[in-house]
């Protein structure tokens, strides 16, 4: 970043390099481990200089987090072309790049240290700033889903729940991987596509509304697509699983019909089981 | 709590009397906004008196909170009989139990507010005492989880990955229905124990490892259960969409001969389609 060329930078270049050059040691380590010091050293400055356009590291962490959340919230836009599950599977590969590039800081920050360290400094209850940005990513990544998913308004109640537990779900993926990168991450891009395919589905196992939203998301995904890739292979499963669930009842039909359960054929194991030969 | 009869607490009995009184304020209200005179007028004690049990706000909130988790971690505990379905919706039942009745606390703690009003303190970089506690209940979920499963010792990458997230999922379920309560707390009770049947069937798609362990998990669920229940479910909205999806592909089967995409019916749309008919 810094050249053997000297030169005057600008009040509002400066407070830019100083933010730029910040978030990129908030990154890869936690807040509480920086220094002001070390901000003015990495950015070629004196310290006062640094005190001359942030009130402290505080101020300064903000600044940072709220270019890493901007930056965050725009990976998530995506133009409304060709299937949904091929839109998420690019914008999962878009966070999961912001993860990497991010990943001590991400860590620290999610698991509410420097929510801490921002929090702290508050004795009115505030919400903490980092809260809020952080909250303003997650809002930002709704309303992407809503807006792909051609929802406009407020969304219904089951929707909203599994559209947030979802985005939930991406963040907490995103931290265990993190830990331990031990399954690929690329894996995980397609896995978390899918688990939002999985979660919406539950959902519509039991609601109406939520199942003429899944039937019609899954009408317009190609058969070698994210979404039809897995519905084939749960089909797969789910007759393996049914096969084996028939099996085991016939052999306990004697206890089943004591207890009242009904006949599991009825679950249509049948026709799922063909599918099997 | 209080009776009109007034009589000389012990050390010990005062100190858990304290906790309790503590632990009720900070469970229906913020910590931020509760402070050492209420809980002192709570106890029916004197200000001065708290601090020669506690040295401060703090270390009282880090004494409610140990009780609370130990609490939770307590309701996990559940034992091995019956199938793992109904025994997961009764650990559900005890967890939304506990959730209602520290709601507010519950919410401000896992949103990071009072996870910073413990690490305020510290300057250090230490863990927040708050969140080390929340992240010991977390790992005595999955304890619980995988004990359950039958799995000993480190568990392969993907189940803890399954176990892991659902863990998270559950939690910002809870912090969802909290926030407004717009789906019954029954519904989402089940409707996680479903969560997880789907995300570990996500990762049995496409790991051997995780597929013989859903069957097995599987096989034992009578199909009144909940996970039994689910299967028919989705048996049928799978074979919905299928249906869809193979009408839609028909629809456009030039397009798709021309971009290179497999014939749908090849994720095996016939046989699931029989189910609804």
């Amino acid at each position: 970043m810094t050249t053997g060329v000297r030169r005057r930078m600008g009040v509002e270049e400066r407070r830019q390099q100083l933010i730029g050059v910040a978030l990129e040691l908030f990154s890869h380590r936690s807040p509480d481990e920086v220094s002001i010091d070390e901000i003015a050293a990495a950015a070629g400055i004196s310290r006062p200089l640094v005190y001359h356009y942030f009130p402290g590291k505080q101020s300064l962490y903000e600044a940072a987090l709220r270019r890493a959340a901007d930056d965050l919230a725009s990976r998530f836009a995506e133009p409304h072309d060709g299937p949904l599950g091929a839109r998420l599977v690019r914008v999962m590969g878009r966070f999961f790049d912001f993860v990497e590039e991010h990943g001590p800081g991400f860590s620290a920050l999610m698991r509410g240290g420097p929510a801490g360290f921002a929090a702290g400094a508050r004795a009115d209850g505030a919400v903490p700033a980092a809260y809020a940005m952080i909250d303003g990513v997650r809002r930002a990544a709704r309303e992407q889903i809503l807006d792909h998913l051609g929802v406009r308004g407020t969304p219904p109640a089951r929707l909203d729940l599994v559209v947030r537990s979802w985005v939930a779900l991406a963040e907490s993926t995103a931290l265990i991987w993190l830990d331990g990168r031990r399954v690929p991450r690329g894996e995980l891009e397609v896995q978390l596509v899918h688990d939002f395919a999985a979660l919406a589905a539950v959902s519509a196992a039991y609601d109406a509304d939520m199942a003429a939203l899944v039937t019609r998301m899954l009408a317009d995904e190609p058969a070698d697509g994210p979404f039809g890739d897995l519905v084939g292979r749960l089909a797969t499963l789910l007759a393996t699983a049914t096969a084996t669930a028939t099996a085991t009842a016939k052999a306990t039909a004697g206890t089943a019909a004591t207890a009242g359960a009904p006949v599991p054929a009825a679950v249509g194991g049948t026709p799922a089981g063909q599918a099997l030969r």
